[in-house]
């Protein structure tokens, strides 16, 4: 990832100062606001990553800020159509910016933007544009900080980084809603975040795999990502970790590079 | 371990057919039933190894079977005080014989055994010996299987294998009975069950540490140790998992062997 400031068309229709930053390593790009706002990165990636190579049909991205894991799976997956869901109207209008960038000409035919609010439930959430039963697939990477957890300074950073609590039970309320029967959601969270997202996962999707995200192979996991798949019957399978880094702590290891680089997924399809 | 059946007095006394068998590379010997019953091996050596070096106190093993686990901790730790509870007649009679076994004389006089139900609650469980507040680390190793998920033979081998509906509840609710303030409690089973252990521990013990238990680097965790603290608060935190054997498939990785002959523990203290 890397920015320039070379659309100048974009620039004057951003409601303010933005960046656009290269993805899989210059797959697509994306119009992100500069110094405020939630920036797109590892997080986004590997969420994509959680959807199976081949991966066909519609995909529903919650909260997708910028639109970044959204993109990603477009990129990765031809046949993939995705609708990018973001209620605040700042980031609809970056993701909108960086569908008119001539750089994603190729992806964006398969990609939407719905400004509208994943918690929103029954009639509201239909009339805001997400229909029941329509989606094959549901990613999430919802705000990420417990409310007392960190102080964000900006307005819009904080929208998208503080987590109100039984924010899984309605995210999930509204992907299992919105799945089709046998669709699948994937949620990437902190691993303080399991026991709700599992609680929340209840009686709406089954049989979840989840993958524990270590920065090294000795260190504590930093996330959780989790996929499961509506009205299926089962109990927690838990994979191997993903390490990000080798011993050097610097370089990405060789299969995290290519997660991050959508030349791989995390799960078999 | 290894068994043979050289005494003949435990023989006389026990209910059938036994062995006895050596643990900690001859550290402790424990006498269980031959070919019916619960057979004690990896799960309570990894169990035990879920106590911090060093560790001192009263320790309760919930479903303690033949004591593997209990005796393993007084193994290592040797200020650690054992109270082995099974409410099976028959495996509560092998760890009374193991504590008669001359191979045990150093650690004997730090154990004992209560035969009584760990799901007992309020007087019941203190009348059957189970005070409140009174020990300062809990473990267990619940029955295994859910209802449906296999057919076991013998009636003594189901009692330790077949997990009941809200199982970790009840048996979490005695741990936190049980353990002193800011006492502690480890838990080791399938990761299926992690949700409902997760849901128990809610309001009991908190700051929960987990790792899983992969039997090689490439495979499903077949096993989850979990950690807590009562009257903790904070989420979980995923360690690192721990990998049972190398690229060979047979051998043990050197942290396995370690922990399972008592040379090391799972977490620091």
């Amino acid at each position: 990832m890397c920015s320039d400031d070379r659309s100048e068309a974009a620039q004057a229709k951003a409601p303010g100062p933005f960046t656009i930053d290269a993805f899989h390593r210059g797959g697509f790009h994306l119009v992100q606001p500069a110094g405020r706002g939630h920036r797109a990165g590892l997080d986004a990636m590997l969420l994509s990553a959680a959807v199976p190579d081949g991966f066909a049909g519609r995909l529903a991205d919650l909260g997708a800020g910028a639109g970044a894991a959204g993109f990603a799976v477009a990129a990765r997956c031809p046949d993939a159509r995705i609708l990018l869901v973001e209620k605040s109207p700042d980031m609809a209008a970056c993701a909108r910016q960086s569908l008119a960038l001539s750089d994603n000409a190729a992806l964006s035919p398969r990609i939407e933007v719905l400004e509208a609010d994943a918690e929103l439930s029954g009639p509201q959430r239909t009339r805001a544009g997400l229909a029941d039963r329509a989606f094959n697939f549901v990613i999430m990477n919802p705000p990420f900080n417990a409310p007392r957890d960190r102080a964000t300074p900006d307005a819009l950073r904080r929208e998208a980084h503080v987590m109100a609590d039984g924010m899984f039970e309605r995210w999930l309320r509204t992907a299992a809603a919105i799945a089709v029967p046998g669709g699948e959601v994937a949620v990437i969270a902190r691993p303080q975040s399991l026991a709700e997202i599992l609680h929340a996962l209840k009686g709406r999707f089954g049989a979840p795999r989840a993958l524990a995200v270590h920065p090294r192979a000795e260190a504590e996991a930093i996330r959780i990502i989790l996929t499961a798949r509506k009205g299926a019957r089962g109990g927690l399978t838990l994979l191997p970790p993903l390490v990000l880094h080798g011993p050097d702590g610097h370089a990405f290891t060789p299969r995290a590079e290519a997660l991050i680089n959508g030349r791989a997924a995390l799960f078999a399809g």
